[in-house]
């Protein structure tokens, strides 16, 4: 199904994770805040690009960028609604309050990468179960920009240390989604005490033979916008991403 | 010469080309802007990274960042100062000029990826002929953000029909400081009338079955500046970079 489709479908009131949809093409996290914080945002994100790469802005009030020509306020299948950093709301048309001063933040997700592993043979554990990825806030703060800052926030997927190599060399070829992963083995050294229980997302089972990988994360900013309290901001909702007009293959480097 | 040793140095009032100091650290273009103009230079980086890559950001008033442990208004050779985007002054000392809530953009530079080039046994005409690299406003637009827009300007160094591959493959493991070439041979594609007439530095020959190569050049956003007359703006004087305690290893993709 192309992006135009299934983002028609979702406008018409289609609530379901995108996990899977539009093969190929790219899936992207939503953060949306006012124009006095965007300069924030896209400096945290400039220092951490990592957990947030960004993938494009939009311009204020606009509800469609280059990459996504589509309608922001009701394409996704979900959205969170914030304020002061409390989840207040979350509905699936956020036309009522978009605001003509709102920047939308369009940021890399894993899914990108996610294909990349299962092509080369690597195990994605969440997807084998129909689950959500397992994610955790780590005790590794992100470099802070103004008035926005938070925790490194990771995904985790379970590889049998003989391919942990190859899920290192596949998703470093990603390095506008994410890339290589920030650790490897040890949850403890990131803080993480306990794998079965994620911060977000459901947990998964990490078997005998099994290491636990470690990536950058997306949820990042809407950890560090819960944290920084802006007065007002809009999230996608978990696992419901704004499927892109870009191409996995756009983000591939040689 | 150590980084802090090559600053000291310009920090006394030493005025020179920054061009091979410091072997093996990353040089930096500088441009600093009020608080109130800089979400539109850093999210006009962020839409062109190719030209404008962005190494470190300082906080509003301070004088050095994480890659950058001198002093911003004092340790490079030569500045120069912009209002409403009129050159008005060139001078080696800005610390009467920064103001409190000055921001300043580190962007990278050239002159990593053509140690790799020398390296790898391809010619940096510039570098032979002891000249500044030629750089030509194309007739490119970049994509704009908000008040800040202006061409695509780019450098040009001439490479053997037989090493052009080689140039591409060598630069494009850079991805931090410009990359890959965004142009190869026919400057006319570009805008560009008369090779021998460059719009910056100096024009160095093409010889017999060389092909002329254009990457994306770090000067675009002083000329975005020039084009787009933000009220005040300090950049670096041409070829005199902020030398960084960033390696350009740092910088080197698999």
């Amino acid at each position: 199904m192309s992006p135009t489709e299934a983002r028609a479908r979702f406008r018409d009131g289609l609530s379901v994770p995108t996990s899977g949809w539009s093969a190929g093409w790219t899936q992207a996290n939503l953060i949306a805040v006012p124009r006095e914080q965007a300069y924030d945002v896209l400096l945290f994100a400039q220092r951490n690009p990592k957990p947030c790469p960004v993938l494009d802005v939009t311009e204020p009030g606009e509800v469609a960028c280059e990459i996504f020509d589509g309608d922001l306020r009701t394409d996704l299948p979900g959205y969170r609604v914030y304020e002061h950093g409390e989840l207040v709301d979350e509905v699936t048309d956020v036309r009522d309050l978009w605001r003509p001063d709102l920047v939308a933040f369009l940021i890399g997700c894993s899914f990108t990468f996610e294909a990349a592993l299962l092509e080369a043979g690597a195990p994605v554990r969440h997807i084998e179960t129909g689950s959500n990825v397992p994610m955790y806030r780590t005790n590794r703060p992100c470099r802070a920009a103004g008035s926005i800052g938070g925790p490194l926030v990771v995904s985790m997927r379970p590889m049998p240390a003989e391919q942990v190599a190859t899920a290192v060399r596949v998703t470093s070829r990603y390095p506008a989604v994410h890339g290589a992963p920030v650790h490897i083995g040890d949850p403890a050294a990131l803080g993480i005490r306990d794998l079965a229980a994620p911060d977000f997302g459901d947990p998964v089972h990490v078997r005998d033979g099994e290491v636990p990988v470690f990536w950058a994360c997306g949820v990042t900013p809407q950890a560090a916008i819960m944290q920084s309290r802006p007065p007002f901001a809009i999230g996608h909702a978990p696992g419901m991403m704004a499927v892109t007009d870009a191409r996995d293959s756009d983000y591939l480097v040689p």
